[in-house]
């Protein structure tokens, strides 16, 4: 098929767009990892100059005129495959920018932007108070601008499918009603069980062997050092900058060689989606992994499917005592696997494992429920923590820097995200299991260190869509069958109960 | 005054330019320093939208319009002083970019990304052949782009003037001459006097002890650590990226420490020139340093006429003892002078001491004369090579990868770039006697290692400017004379002499 000049156009802008988000991503990078505190304003300024552009490219006449344009052609069976699956999603993109009008754009950046400054500073004094009238402004404009969006649908659904297209509030219901069945009760009975914390795990590994281990397991994850870059930064992420050009940052603490193990294999998951779009999606739209939840299914697969599992403690355990013989020589695989496996709930949910984790999202989804729906104002949250905390973790939270206040999300006005980082785990079962039926040796490949046959099957079922496919599409076709949470269960119940002999 | 719309719309437009200029510098600065290699192609997109995008808001209609309104409108009496200077310098820089029509602009690309890439190759193989045809070819677009910018000027000057407003090759004949004639009998009276290379000059030190000796030695060059960050890289650069954000880059060889601190004090040099232009010029088109030379003479200032001063090696010895004590304790500031003044002439370029450089330059300068005069043609270059480093430094080539292929400028299309490299070190000595002459105690201040009167001079006579004032207006000003080679001659000759007793 010969391409005709609204596709040629189209190639243009996707490419244009594509310039604006990989310049962003490598400002943000830069001011992450090197650039000096005081080219903050500087940046601040080229980040605005860049969204802008962004915008106006993506909304100008001329490139609503070639989506009607090219809508015209795809109805009339005149584009291939690739261009109607970058028509699909430039268009949503596209209508989901016009929707909010421009001034309240700026508008709402701007208020996004203080609430973020006035909560760095409220967590540090542990001072609600001054944060809190944020939270009902943002919550209120997030409202509003639901309703431009989707008129005749529930604010909090509006935003819940936003992050992850397909869900709402009543399949958000659903999934957490059975992991709260299944995850505190076993939280509870393991609560009684006394654990002890072995020596080697604070053992001090140096920033150089630690850089090693990193390394190694990058490589043993499949990401080539010729496009997977890994640096250092205060709070760890990873991105697809471009074809051939992926970044990994991890944070290293000299006496928690383990925190690094996770987060590089976590980072290292997202990596390699990203580095596996396939490449005829290359600077267009669809040249990134399609949501927040499938992208977490891929991270929190290598961190706890893979990197916790039994099978490979073997390879891990062999990484370790290359780097750091002295911390880990004479630790064997049974009381490596226990040790990474300690379940115990605590205030952080950065810090959590892997059984309690979907406890702390629960809470913030509970509260930002009520918000929604009015039932609660931002007055209400730190006595919401308190209770929510006590019913599922049994905890009790000492100040809101280490409760309502620990996370950044909502001061940049980001409701309806946290559940989809439960999400991502449940999704990792499902597929674990799937894979299993397709005949990929799990254990196998896991134990021999070598995780190519895992990798071709999520290449293959995930990865090489982009953003070609949504959330719930790619399930369907890699399980077969829509997403179901009882896989994940199954799983958490299983493993706990047997690392804790109940 | 009240801005006029046409002055609104001129500093906005010199933003968004500035916007692309930063993120050119970012990006390159990723490239060199983290990206993944198989990101280039990647980056060279980028890099290729952003320098369409400059040069079509540069020229566009309504720029030039803006440029005519604002004319009118300084003719009128009606612009203040920073924006007459603006409107100056941005109007000299669209009319260059609007001379070389935009097909021969495409091509000139090409023709230097595939030069460069070939001359990359030709200089691994040691094979000129392969490379020699670029240069004819890059030499006779060069003539012919220089009869658009000026079809009444011999298009050596216009090249000339180019790099170094005011510069032409009768004044660069007059000052090679001049030097030649201090430097080459120098060079040989040196040749005849055994020097013996002190064992300390090739000491272990080790990677982090010498990243603490460059931290050291930049904030003693008075670069706030919150506004300049450092990184390694393989061949040494810096740049002003934006308002508090400079960056300087080092190349370690922990044999070597004396290479990374005179690569620190010379590239420190170029970053507190970048980072001390006024603040009134932040985001417009003279945001940067003046030009090549200007840029050369501060970096050189640095690095020789305080780096490699005597009543500088106390504060140095100090750095280095505290960093590197097995290597310099013991180390007298007499013996350290000597061993940072070693004059010989070497094949290599920028591995050259103080005193052989400009030899090196002038061997360059000589041979892109004959070529733009058709004295001579890229066949003849080795020939050429051979002959003037025997009648310059005494040396014979052993080969074209250590002679005529060792630097990348020609490759990349830079003939008349070389000659400003000379000519920095001169207009440093020029500032040092006009220093002086305005009462400032520049030995006091090097060996106190309080830099702060030297740069309190340069500041209020160079730095602030930015490019504000062309070099030789610059001069002018600080020196209160135009430029005259005499104070550089003087001062190798009398520097030299006493170090080697003649």
């Amino acid at each position: 098929m010969k391409p005709t000049d609204a596709v040629r156009d189209f190639t243009r802008l996707q490419r244009d767009l594509w310039c604006r988000e990989y310049l962003t991503s490598i400002l943000d990078f830069d001011g992450e990892t090197v650039a000096p505190e005081n080219g903050a304003a500087a940046r601040a300024e080229a980040m605005g100059v860049l969204s802008e552009e962004h915008h106006r490219l993506l909304t100008s006449q001329s490139a609503q005129d070639l989506v009607a344009e090219l809508t015209k052609q795809q109805e009339a069976g005149a584009l291939d495959d690739t261009t109607a699956a970058e028509l699909r999603v430039f268009a949503r993109d596209q209508r989901e920018a016009l929707a909010i009008p421009t001034d309240e754009v700026a508008a709402w950046s701007r208020l996004t932007s203080e609430a973020n400054a006035v909560w760095h500073k409220a967590k540090l004094a542990n001072d609600w108070a001054s944060f809190e009238p944020y939270v009902d402004r943002i919550v209120e404009t997030l409202k509003r601008h639901a309703s431009y969006l989707d008129a005749n649908r529930d604010p909090y659904d509006v935003w819940l499918d936003q992050y992850e297209r397909g869900m709402d509030a009543a399949s958000y219901d659903a999934f957490f009603n059975q992991v709260r069945s299944t995850v505190v009760p076993l939280v509870h009975e393991i609560g009684a069980i006394p654990t002890k914390r072995p020596a080697f795990l604070d053992a001090c590994v140096p920033e150089a062997a630690q850089m090693g281990i990193a390394r190694d397991l990058l490589a043993l994850e499949g990401l080539d050092p010729a496009g997977c870059a890994l640096a250092c930064v205060e709070h760890p992420f990873s991105d697809g900058f471009a074809p051939g050009d992926v970044r990994v940052t991890t944070h290293i603490y000299e006496q928690d060689v383990l925190s690094n193990v996770f987060t590089i294999l976590h980072e290292g998951g997202h990596a390699s989606y990203e580095q596996n779009v396939d490449s005829a999606y290359d600077y267009t739209c669809l040249a990134h992994g399609t949501s927040m939840g499938i992208h977490e299914s891929q991270s929190r697969f290598f961190e706890n499917y893979v990197g916790r599992s039994r099978a490979f403690m073997e390879p891990l355990l062999s990484i370790l005592c290359a780097h750091a013989p002295e911390a880990y020589e004479g630790v064997d695989a049974g009381t490596l696997y226990r040790a990474a496996n300690i379940a115990a709930p605590g205030l952080i949910r950065m810090d959590a494992d892997e059984l309690t984790y979907p406890l702390h999202i629960m809470l913030r989804y509970d509260i930002e429920r009520m918000l929604f729906s009015s039932e609660a104002t931002a007055r209400d949250i730190p006595g919401l923590w308190a209770k929510l905390s006590r019913d599922y973790l049994g905890l009790e939270v000492p100040d809101d820097a280490r409760g309502c206040l620990q996370d950044t999300h909502w001061s940049g006005g980001s409701f309806g995200y946290f559940p989809s980082y439960a999400l991502g785990s449940a999704y990792g079962a499902q597929f674990l299991a799937a894979m299993r039926g397709d005949g990929v040796d799990f254990e196998g490949a896991c134990a021999a260190g070598d995780l190519a046959p895992i990798a071709a099957w999520l290449r293959d079922k995930i990865w090489r869509w982009g953003r070609g496919k949504d959330a719930q599409e790619l399930i369907a076709g890699a399980c077969g069958a829509p997403f179901d949470a009882t896989y994940y269960c199954t799983y958490l119940d299983t493993k706990f109960r047997e690392l804790y002999g109940l």
